[in-house]
């Protein structure tokens, strides 16, 4: 016994040796905050900490200390700066929030900042829900999902992404953005790093950092068609990548990627061992342009879907994740951990409502899309013709998106500001799931505001 | 632009020199975890632990470094070495699932197993799912729960737990599980410690684990009636305590605390700025000795229900905390992260069935559980008489749980595992979900096996 507790002396010893390190880097840490405030911002730290990464990666070499235990330990250092950022940031949600604050206090305001189909679930579900409970779907269940809604989700998937899908490959969760938040949080650790293609839904970012993931952006402009630059990406890509998240058909832009800048992702993805997260919510809002990543058959994707759009169901919070078993397998251990199951009926009711016609809601979306589109080039607004989704996203020449999207909620319009969806201030997503007539008079009430500066 | 270059410069070298340190204490870590598996288990590190903390903090004191900065710090280190424990501990939940698939081979197996009611939900229910479409709870809603639904479950839970209950009070969950998995995560960071009074459901633990939160034990013993030890959990609190986990009537044991225990405890946490996280979903079921946590209206306590047990709507999802607005806001604003908002056809449902009468359940579960008593004694099994809850936690003298409950498997009886509610290997759990006939079948199946030993 008295040889461990002579190593644990030592132990000890060489923690506070630690301890007085950390101070010392604390403060040289809080000299440079100080200097970087008076000199002004962007000044990016991405390179010193790549090239630091490197010497500690030689370092761990030439000492023989496990990379990882040394990776980790130097995001726990890089955290406590990241710890120090405000997150007062707007996104569609809060507009929303405004916006259903002002309702209460009698103001009318059209709805044009949520992606929310203004039209009923399919009738399917109405008859699934009021028979759920003779059916005896009302116990606990697997946490991967009923079995007989994951084969018939298997089947589907199979059929409308052109690949195969097994039972097995299948995870239902409360939504897409639970299977997000999900495979970020259970695939990744923290001192890991994901590549984010902006802009994006703002929930990718919102869960890494929440998991203690670094993020790294791409941006895409209006002027290069928002299509990303893959060099770019390739550039992005260090040892501590581990995932690359797409979402196409993308919210906010309606952006599809060409073929070919989608199968050199894929490469770069293969190449260095990355997830590829592909939130493929919009596939049913999309041209005949799309292809899912399934097709490539990747042994480590990740296809997150969802009812929300596709069946109209956002309430019901209902989504589901495709990837293979292993994947399936650690997703499903977090959601055990916090959930148990997702509910019963709702499962039940999502599985029967898969043989519904669907086919007309994309089509009306589609319809509006186009009447937006006429709109918004009359008055001179700056966008790319979306390929899918349910979004205009257009460039207020002059205006910061935010200032504008709460000054619109006053004249009675919700639009979503473009900096909850990354640095696109001079940007709003409008989005079209209103009738038209209800639209056209959002459009109206932009054009005022916009000629009245 | 050269001060920064040189601070920069500084500091890598100081993380270097830490990274030096940080191999020489993982090879020091290696060899008394060698030392300790040659020895045998059993070595509890706990008092080293606490020793170092006070030595960190006061060298902070000297150094002037931010002691939550070392405290997180410190944490990290330790979690380098919990992460080589094993976890292939098994619970009620492994053997529910290794019940199942013998089923689906055509074996026949008494569920004694798993805590879920085998009446059904209220008929309220099942004309509420069969309305909700009509009514329009289909949509995106607030992430906290629908108002309404909010405001009722907070005159509901005024009226039950003898407290004052607003809606701001009110978060609506997927399950109670969900609520606590939100309290840990939100509400606690790495670093901090939690006290657990064991034996418990294994949830605490796993979220605790899960947010890399230490937890700290309170051993119960059947001897002492399952009275935890105030003067015990006194000593457990440090610096880093930040919150203590009541489960009463508590599962597995059926404990409901002694008012004069229960008081301390709360004294003790108020006295420590602690939160109190008291799940209390059996309060449904319990003798009038029962008082709710929320009594005492300290302002960091968090109280977990649900509609599971109490209108035996397991497979539904769907529970609620109960605290302060403050507390209210950081477990929604990661409920919002991760799924939005909770499914509005389940919160609707749930809303129309808390006018249902369920006082019958609670009176047929005391009667089984008064009939599993007088057999338990009979076949002489040692176990404290429960206060309230659904089971029986019975010691199997001279036997090993979860072999006996594998065991008990093959000959058609699934029992809960000691095992999953801390380390009370010679005892299983007994549960009362099932009629009386099916429960005495599954009695003389464990007497037979316990016999034939």
């Amino acid at each position: 016994m008295s040889d461990i507790d002579s190593l644990r002396d030592e132990m000890d010893k060489v923690t506070l040796d630690m301890i007085k390190l950390l101070k010392t880097r604390t403060d040289v840490s809080r000299k440079i905050g100080k200097i970087k405030k008076d000199v002004g911002k962007g000044i990016s730290d991405e390179h010193r900490e790549k090239d630091l990464h490197q010497k500690v990666l030689s370092l761990c070499n030439e000492i023989k200390l496990d990379e990882s235990i040394a990776s980790n330990f130097l995001n726990f250092l890089f955290n406590e700066s990241i710890k120090l950022q405000s997150i007062g940031r707007q996104t569609h949600i809060s507009i929303f929030l405004k916006a259903k604050s002002l309702e209460e206090q009698g103001k009318k305001i059209i709805h044009m900042e949520v992606g929310q189909p203004d039209f009923m679930p399919p009738p399917s579900t109405k008859e699934a829900l009021a028979e759920v409970y003779d059916k005896g779907f009302v116990k606990y269940g697997p946490a991967k999902g009923l079995p007989q809604f994951r084969q018939a989700l298997a089947q589907y998937a199979s059929k409308k992404f052109n690949a195969t899908v097994h039972q097995k490959n299948i995870l239902v969760s409360p939504g897409a953005r639970f299977s997000v938040f999900l495979a970020i949080t259970s695939l990744l650790n923290p001192g890991d790093e994901i590549i984010l293609i902006e802009p994006a839904w703002p929930a990718y970012k919102d869960c890494a950092l929440n998991a203690g993931i670094k993020v790294r952006t791409i941006k895409t402009t209006l002027e290069k068609n928002w299509e990303p630059s893959v060099h770019e990406i390739k550039d992005k890509v260090n040892p501590n990548t581990k995932m690359i998240v797409l979402n196409y058909p993308n919210n906010p832009t309606g952006k599809i990627l060409s073929s070919d800048t989608q199968d050199q992702i894929i490469s770069i993805a293969k190449d260095n061992d990355l997830y590829v997260l592909s939130d493929e919510i919009y596939s049913e809002y999309s041209s005949d342009k799309w292809r899912s990543i399934l097709e490539y058959d990747y042994q480590k994707s990740i296809v997150t879907q969802s009812f929300s759009k596709s069946h109209a169901m956002t309430g019901f919070r209902i989504g589901y994740a495709i990837a293979q078993e292993q994947i399936i397998d650690k997703m499903s251990n977090l959601q055990a951990l916090c959930m148990t199951n997702v509910s019963e009926p709702i499962q039940y009711v999502a599985m029967r409502s898969l043989g519904s016609e669907i086919s007309e809601n994309p089509k009306l979306i589609k319809t509006r899309l186009d009447a937006l589109s006429v709109r918004a080039k009359e008055m001179n607004l700056d966008f790319v013709t979306p390929d899918g989704a349910m979004y205009l996203f257009v460039r207020i020449d002059g205006s910061d998106g935010l200032k504008l999207a709460n000054s619109l909620l006053e004249h009675g319009l919700a639009v979503a500001p473009g900096e909850g969806f990354g640095e696109y201030r001079d940007f709003v997503r409008i989005s079209a799931c209103l009738d038209e007539k209800k639209l056209m008079e959002g459009m109206n009430i932009l054009n005022d505001v916009l000629r009245s500066k």
